[in-house]
């Protein structure tokens, strides 16, 4: 077969910092996808781009070469607008799942295509899957169908969005090129296009928990997908919001769902809560249905949302009513003299619930659902001597040792009466 | 198997600017000969490297690295010292054939350990394959024997030799990764240093036909693969020569030995034989055998070197009297007008020479003994209306279109009495 470039020319191109050309661009992708340009040929250019970076246009046109790879969904034929939301994937951030039924309730469609968790941030299909009897894949039938009914889904994306992506995201991850803006950007974007959202809300986290440590690369990586979602006629925000602490006081699939319910239900830690209130605002704006925020939060407190919940929940399978699995073991960890919680790293405790089991290292490792840190003193509260500062949850007790090692430098004890500064949950929006 | 390091960490180590650690070095270098570190993941490392350099101990240490990968010979037993040169490539770059047996002449032994021609320049064993009956495999004992015996060889590098590189040649010729110096003098050092030469000369081109074709980068790789060998205890000296116009006045297998053979017999090109004289020169200094110019010359005239030549190819099966191929059909290349040659452009007169058979563009393609071009008139040379500049020899006449088109560009004829500015062939000397 006749290739219309030659593979080497193309990586020589951005390899010397020259724009790579539309066609370029095109050709490349595709024919990675079809295996005629090899995993090293890629893996080269990736990390070209890495270092040399990609204009506004070149990464535009790199993500409608990732949709053109596979198919797209299309939900013009419900009867209401839809609205989806992404976030970069912080500790404890179980946000989608009171989201998703918040928005529904002011008729709002919230098509909710998830991945599974990687290393230290859980994932939201992991987290469902704690909830006996919740199936995550659904056809595109099904999605629509539950869509109509219900006004949310939250399931696995098909393998047909964006294969691209895929190949390409598992190449980066062994290669050193995961940190490259344009390809993160892409990579999400294209999945969030094909997906056929109308309306899109980033949540992009910065702080120790996140992807993004630095809050300029955060702000760099939130312009660049609100760009693409506008170029491809998606209605698309981005709230910068911190990951410096655990989102709430659980990292861990059950024990997220557990907080997510105390959430639907009118309580639930105010963090939590105020972004969760926060995003359903700029997904119902964004959808066409501006809506308050203290009207939002009533439908928290009222019941409302909690219906939405239960019969999603119900839709895919699931008993809301069911207990959630509890873990086997637990552990203390204790502060050892009285005072104010100073800190509490994000990173420390979203690895120490992945090796306490919550998480995984390769993407073919089970999790365990009741594995997690439980946090019971936050920054700024009062902590006694001898008083637990979390509990740690496992099924499998010889992973204490290293994820109590994890969170040895994670806390301090401050002298009580230490004026502890509280971070807003949101920084910044960018739109 | 426990590996000493993950792969990822070392290819982000460089990826970020940072120095990579002897024993990263060590690690990464053996795992990739061994299979343990990918392709995809050698590549990005490689392209890393090209971006962002390396330090004169990382390119050391890489070097060493891959010399440890294989066997290294040794000629200490030998009763003479030794050297050998390195070419970086050229067109019509024939000067290791009178080269070898020159310097053997004085008590100085060369052991040649070549390769095969890719692209636009020759290879020193595709043209001594021309010869009937030469062979270019050797063991080492028949290496150490006939340097004893004859004081020169020139035969293929056994698979021995630094299979590391060998591996990541052929990766980064796919991979837009051949041109990062660091990588370029690590391979061709690697591969010297570990063939046990006491003494070597580079012969760095620079020019429209060389692989450099600046001379700021070709003086940065002279200078490193000086500071390489002499860190490794090989005494070292290079000169940057002149590649804008072809060595000689041919380019081709067959060709090329019969331009040697009369440089041998007291006559050729003077360009081909000062830089034979240089060279030598060069490589006994290097070897401890200072020897004017002068004497080295007279050994050309009068018959020593020929009867080294003569007992070289012999010991190597091969037939110093037999007649040498010659190519079934020939095209003249005339001019125009009458003149003076104003230039002929090296890199045309190579792909010209490829294209009609003498090269080729993969490594398992057979070459033509007879192909080639001969050069009747060299820059700054008078021309005639109508007169042949230029032979072209192929067995496959169907070559002669693509290969006529390459020339299309490279020569002019000036108007006569036009003064054409003659460089140097050598234009510096790194040591």
């Amino acid at each position: 077969m006749n290739e219309a470039f030659d593979v080497v020319d193309v990586i020589r191109t951005k390899r010397d910092r020259a724009h790579l050309s539309a066609a370029q661009i095109d050709w490349v992708v595709d024919a990675y996808t079809r295996g005629v340009v090899a995993d090293e040929q890629m893996s080269a250019l990736a990390m070209a781009i890495l270092l040399n970076g990609m204009s506004r246009g070149e990464i535009s046109r790199w993500t409608h070469a990732m949709i053109a790879s596979g198919e797209r969904m299309d939900f013009s034929g419900l009867s209401r607008p839809t609205a989806d939301k992404h976030s970069t994937g912080g500790v404890g951030d179980k946000i989608t799942l009171p989201l998703a039924p918040l928005v529904a309730v002011f008729g709002v469609a919230v098509p909710q295509l998830s991945g599974r968790g990687l290393g230290h941030t859980g994932g939201t299909l992991d987290k469902l899957e704690s909830i006996p009897g919740w199936r995550a894949g659904l056809s595109n039938d099904e999605i629509v169908g539950q869509l109509e009914d219900v006004g949310a889904v939250i399931c696995a994306a098909g393998a047909g969005l964006a294969p691209a992506d895929k190949k390409l995201y598992a190449l980066r991850d062994v290669t050193g090129t995961v940190e490259a803006i344009p390809l993160i950007a892409s990579s999400i974007m294209s999945k969030k296009i094909a997906e056929g959202t109308g309306a899109l809300v980033l949540d992009v986290k910065v702080g120790s928990g996140a992807f993004m440590k630095d809050a300029a690369q955060a702000r760099e990586l939130a312009r660049t997908m609100v760009e693409l979602g506008t170029d491809a006629g998606v209605r698309t925000v981005a709230l910068l919001t911190d990951m410096s602490v655990p989102l709430g006081r659980t990292a861990g699939n059950a024990l997220e769902v557990r907080e997510s319910v105390e959430v639907l239900d009118g309580g639930g830690p105010a963090d939590v809560v105020d972004l969760t209130v926060a995003l359903a605002v700029e997904m119902l704006d964004a959808a066409g249905r501006p809506t308050g925020a203290d009207e939002v939060r009533a439908a928290l407190g009222d019941g409302r949302a909690m219906d939405v919940w239960r019969r999603m929940i119900t839709a895919q399978g699931g008993d809301p009513d069911a207990e959630l699995p509890v873990a086997r073991h637990t552990e203390q960890v204790r502060a050892r003299r009285d005072g104010v919680l100073g800190e509490l790293d994000a990173y420390a405790v979203g690895v120490a619930a992945w090796r306490l089991g919550a998480g995984r290292s390769r993407k073919e490792d089970p999790v365990q659902a009741g594995a997690g840190v439980e946090i019971h003193v936050r920054p700024g509260e009062q902590v006694a001597a001898g008083q637990a500062v979390m509990t740690l949850h496992t099924d499998t007790p010889e992973r204490f040792p290293r994820a109590l090692e994890a969170l040895d430098d994670a806390w301090q004890v401050a002298p009580a009466g230490t004026a502890v500064g509280q971070r807003p949950v949101v920084l910044d929006r960018i739109h």
